[in-house]
């Protein structure tokens, strides 16, 4: 039954919002005095339904705040057990984004509509090691290979589940954290927490593409269109409309990065920081020409991040990136230590074939591995979004 | 100069977005589809202009996101270096909030207006140690005595200076953040840092009190009009226009107050959760009738925290509550541990007439202590707003 607080007039599809195409969702837009059309170019005080082909929070705007929290199956889950929890969690989705409270809720007056919630929900490898699912484990759905610029955390990687919830403010995500962990006491309990932000419009409010720390434009290469539906959608068996999320923490050098003349810094990345335009071009979306040269010199370095990442460079091979901002303070040995950096997403079909070998790519000859390191990593398979009625990944573990 | 990406039609007097009197500042709203009128209810995607009476993040409505940094001052800054640091920061202040990067910006590109960005400075106390500064303590301006309640950690306490970044999304406020503690880092080094968040409005965009994690509202007994600026504002000496602030991180136990009835956490409170209005009343600003009683009773019990903390209980004294609530994880011993909680902070003419009665009192009496703990401190002069041309704290440090 549709939300009576959520006007008629203010329901429709998000593809307009963002320009991104192949959206299952249906979008409501906080009632303004503004047209329709205003109201779709706005990111922040909207209301994803959760029900749909595919799970919000893929292809929906990322707002400002996003938590991602990865637990640990209790060693008592089974199939069964984690059916169960999946139902509880589908149940919890579908309340909080469209601002109700969950069952039982403790603190019910926080649950609100119109904050941009989604919540996104992954499986993690070793729930295909349970006994009757190894059959099912997704093609290309493996763990990412060490590379040789990772120094990995155990702290900061791995995981059974993922809960990804994003809002336009961290106490609606907090909320939303609060009441999936402790429905999900009695199946699994948190492994790690990493919290971050994304600035997504511009001083007018349009919806732009965002920068990472470094200032850079980040995400500018996403697929778009029929390219984004096949880069990113499983066509595959019980995970069909589904996806696989590659979880990567990047700890960023802001003080040697904020050292580089900008000339640099544009080299490195191969792109304008202002605009975003490749160094061949003008305008974000420009095409990059890896072929052009000055006197013999490619205007987009061998090691450019543009380069070495550029689908042409890859066989064709894309991601859908979709990126926070982090800044982090440790109390270590009696005083504050501070990082900063991106933690990085790609949503992909098959992360064995579009992650893993782009990565390997980056890892021999991107430039910008001197300023970035990995110190976390995971892998999560999507499930395809539910419908009312039926269940996350009732796909994989429904009878 | 006024930025001219400030839409004359979209600039106004802030007072009627929030119902709060005695604004001096003036903000820009985001152009938008909307009547001018529908701008004013806006909480986000605001620009406020740094000069003038008071700066600007005291009146101003709380946006999503929020951090404090506290910093010590280097041994070797006398008056004379920290009068250069004022003036550093004031000219950092007033271009980051009007969304211009700030002299040798390293990320120039992630200033932006629209951000409803404001940056409030303060002094700690022992900026009134300095040579020559002794006589310019403010009265009233003091450390908070011990109260039985508090779990003090020095970590999260004290500190010679303050910057409290405030915006609509944390890359905003990082960038900001950044820009200020490398342009401190002659004069001082970052002690703490506190982030902490936000939700300053309804499902339909109009501004609110906002609730902690307790769900609670938080902030409905600020005072407005005449009384807010008697409460907040100081009349004395260089400080007039400026105002003193307590900063306390006060630790939630969620866990057990998730365990009470609601009838119970009611109680404790002494408002309704839903509408936060008294229990004698049937809406959020109505009065506390500390009188009322039923059968013998009152209705607000003795220990409710809307008693304890009433003026007419504490002598007529207020303060201007800004809250924002946290979550924070650990690495402790090799496993992560959360917890969350409410930055408390208090603006008032006085620490010592206004904050020190009411916390004994609260100390002493309040049954919210059995789920709250005080486990940081600090307190700090906020100096009055200044002109173009002029600098922040120059009637303290000007020659």
């Amino acid at each position: 039954m549709p939300d009576p607080r959520l006007s008629r007039r203010h329901v429709f599809g998000y593809a307009g919002a963002a320009g991104l195409g192949g959206a299952a969702g249906v979008v409501a837009g906080r009632a303004t005095a503004g047209s329709d059309d205003a109201a779709a170019q706005r990111v922040g005080g909207r209301t994803y339904l959760a029900h749909g082909d595919h799970q919000s929070g893929i292809l929906t705007p990322t707002p400002a705040v996003g938590e991602l929290v990865a637990f640990d199956l209790l060693p008592s889950v089974d199939r069964t057990a984690l059916g169960r929890l999946m139902r509880v969690w589908s149940g919890d989705v579908a309340a909080l984004a469209a601002g109700r409270p969950v069952p039982g809720d403790a603190a019910p007056d926080l649950a609100q509509a119109g904050v941009s919630l989604s919540i996104l929900i992954g499986l993690g490898p070793r729930v295909f090691d349970l006994p009757g699912l190894a059959a099912a484990r997704p093609t290309g759905f493996q763990e990412i290979p060490p590379m040789a610029h990772d120094r990995l955390e155990d702290r900061w990687s791995g995981g059974d589940l993922l809960a990804w919830v994003s809002a336009d403010d961290a106490t609606s995500v907090a909320h939303a954290v609060r009441r999936l962990t402790t429905d999900a006491a009695p199946f699994a309990r948190p492994r790690w927490t990493q919290r971050g932000s994304w600035r997504p419009v511009d001083a007018d409010g349009n919806p732009v593409t965002g920068r990472n720390l470094f200032g850079q434009l980040d995400g500018s290469a996403n697929p778009s269109g029929e390219t984004l539906t096949a880069t990113v959608f499983s066509t595959d068996g019980w995970l069909a409309g589904g996806t696989q999320l590659v979880v990567r923490r990047i700890e960023m050098n802001l003080a040697t990065w904020d050292e580089l003349t900008r000339d640099r810094q544009e080299r490195v990345i191969g792109r304008a920081l202002d605009t975003g335009a490749p160094l061949t071009g003008t305008a974000e979306h420009d095409d990059v020409d890896l072929t052009a040269a000055v006197d013999g010199v490619p205007v987009i370095a061998a090691d450019a991040h543009a380069r070495v990442a550029h689908p042409s460079h890859n066989s064709g091979r894309r991601m859908l990136r979709r990126g926070l901002n982090y800044t982090h303070e440790e109390w270590i040995d009696g005083s504050w230590t501070s990082s900063a950096g991106l933690i990085f997403t790609a949503f992909q079909a098959s992360i064995a074939d579009q992650f893993i070998p782009v990565q390997r790519m980056l890892d021999q000859g991107d430039a910008l591995n001197e300023w970035t390191t990995a110190i976390g990593s995971a892998v999560f398979v999507i499930p395809p979004g539910f419908a009312e009625g039926a269940w996350l990944a009732q796909g994989l573990l429904g009878d």
